[in-house]
C-alpha cells in the first residue's frame, strides 16, 4: 500500500490533505465492504446462536416413546409382563408390531421359547403398574400376583394379554434382529382386542378414551397425552408459511 | 330318572305326596346346585360385559404413534423429507433407530441409495409442516422450497436434516428387513443435534421445551403432549394397590 495509514498525520497543506482525504474516503469504503457487511452478517448468525445445533453425540434420546406391556409365557406356563418403549408399529399388510428387548430380559427368554407375546396398552390410570413392569424381573417375582392385575390367556397366541388394560394385540413371532445389545422381536397381530369403554364413535380406539400415555427419556417421566392439535388429513393441504 | 316332573299332579294320597314332596325338594336342591348357581355367576360376567373385550381384527391400531420427520437425499442430490410414525428406538449399544416406509414412497428409493437418514423431531409449531410432509411425494414437489424450511447437509452422513427442527438424528442405514408391505430400515445414530432452547437443566431434550406431539391412528389426528403423570423411576418402588 502505497499510503500507509500511520502516515495520515503527516500531511503539510491542505492540497494534499484534500487528496489524502479522499483515499481515506476509498480505503473506508472499502473497509465497509471488506469488514463492516460481513461483521453485520456475523451479527444476525449470533442472534440466532441461541437457536444453533449442539451435538448431543450418539444416544438413544428420540421422543415421544409409547409405554406399552409386552406380556408372554416363560418355559414354565407362568405369565409374566415388562414394560417397554422401544416398540411401534412396523407393517401394514401384513400387520406387524416390533419390540427392542435386551437378551437381559426375562421376557427375551420367555418369547424366544413360546414364539408370541401381546401387547398390552396402559391408560393413565395403571401408570404404577407399568412402571413397576418395567423396574423387576419376571425372574424374581410374580408380577400379577403383585400388582392384582388379571392374565388372561389368548385363545388365537400363545401368549397371556392383561384383562384390565384397555387395548391389547396378540402377537405371534414371525422374526427376530439381533443388533447389538437389544434384538428387535417382530410380530404379526393376529388380534387387536379393546374394551368397548375406549373406542369412538367409528369404533376405533379413540385416544380421548384410551388415555396412554408416553415415556420422555431425557428425565425418565412418564407424561399424558394433552389436546388435539389438528387433523393429520385436514393439515396435508399443506404449510400455510 | 324315575319321577318325571311331568308326574307331580298325579299323586293319590297324603303319604305318597309327602314322598313326593321330599323327592321334589330334593330335586329342588339338586336344580339349584346345578343350575341356579352357574346362572348367577353368568349374572356377575354379564354385569362386567360392559368392559369385556371386543374384537377389532387383525390392525394396526397401536397408540400413541411418534410424529418424525425422515430426511434424505434423492439420486439427484435433492433434499426430501417425509413424516413417519411407524418409527422407534431399537437398540442402545449401539444406539439405532427403526423406521418402516412402503416401497412406494420417494424416500425409500433415497436411502436405498444414499445409505443414510436423518430423523428430525418437530415440536407442535411446525405440526402443519409435518402434515404435509406426509401427503405429498419428493419424486413430485420439493418440500424444502414448498414449505420454506431449511436443508443442512449432515456432516456425519450423507443425509440433510431441517435446520428449524429442534432435534435432529443423523443416521446411517446398517440393515433393512424386508416385512410386506413396509421395509423396516434400521439405521445407527452417529449423532443427535439439538437446538440449545429444548435442552433441560441436565443437558437432555427436556419435553416440555421440545414439545414433539403424537398421532392417533384411530382419527388420524395429532396431539400434543400434556402434563406429567409420575417420574418412572420413582415409581418404580411398585404398584400400591
Amino acid at each position: 500500500m502505497p499510503y500507509p495509514m500511520n502516515q495520515q498525520l503527516q500531511f503539510r497543506d491542505g492540497r494534499e490533505m484534500e487528496e489524502r482525504m479522499r483515499f481515506l474516503q476509498a480505503v473506508a469504503a472499502v473497509l465497509l465492504l471488506v469488514v463492516a457487511i460481513p461483521a453485520a452478517a456475523l451479527c444476525v448468525e449470533e442472534a440466532t446462536a441461541g437457536d444453533e445445533m449442539k451435538s448431543l453425540g450418539a444416544k438413544t434420546l428420540a421422543q415421544p416413546c409409547p409405554v406399552w406391556v409386552i406380556g408372554s409365557y416363560d418355559a414354565a406356563g407362568k405369565p409374566n409382563v415388562m414394560t417397554a418403549s422401544w416398540a411401534a408399529i412396523c407393517c401394514s399388510q401384513p400387520p406387524m408390531v416390533t419390540v427392542s428387548l435386551r437378551k437381559a430380559t426375562y421376557t427375551y427368554g420367555s418369547i424366544m421359547e413360546s414364539k408370541a407375546f401381546t401387547v398390552n396398552i396402559p391408560s393413565e390410570e395403571f401408570v404404577k403398574e407399568a412402571a413397576y413392569f418395567g423396574s423387576v424381573s419376571g425372574k424374581d417375582v410374580d408380577k400379577f400376583a403383585a400388582s392384582g392385575l388379571t392374565p388372561v390367556k389368548s385363545a388365537l397366541v400363545n401368549a397371556p394379554y392383561v384383562k384390565e388394560f384397555p387395548l391389547v394385540f396378540e402377537c405371534k413371532l414371525v422374526k427376530t434382529v439381533e443388533l447389538g445389545l437389544h434384538t428387535m422381536f417382530i410380530g404379526e397381530i393376529v388380534d387387536v382386542k379393546a374394551s368397548e369403554s375406549v373406542l369412538g364413535a367409528n369404533g376405533m380406539p379413540d385416544v380421548t378414551k384410551l388415555k396412554p400415555f408416553i415415556f420422555a427419556p431425557g428425565n425418565a417421566d412418564f407424561y399424558r397425552i394433552g389436546a388435539s392439535i389438528g387433523s393429520g388429513k385436514e393439515q396435508e393441504k399443506g404449510p400455510k408459511k
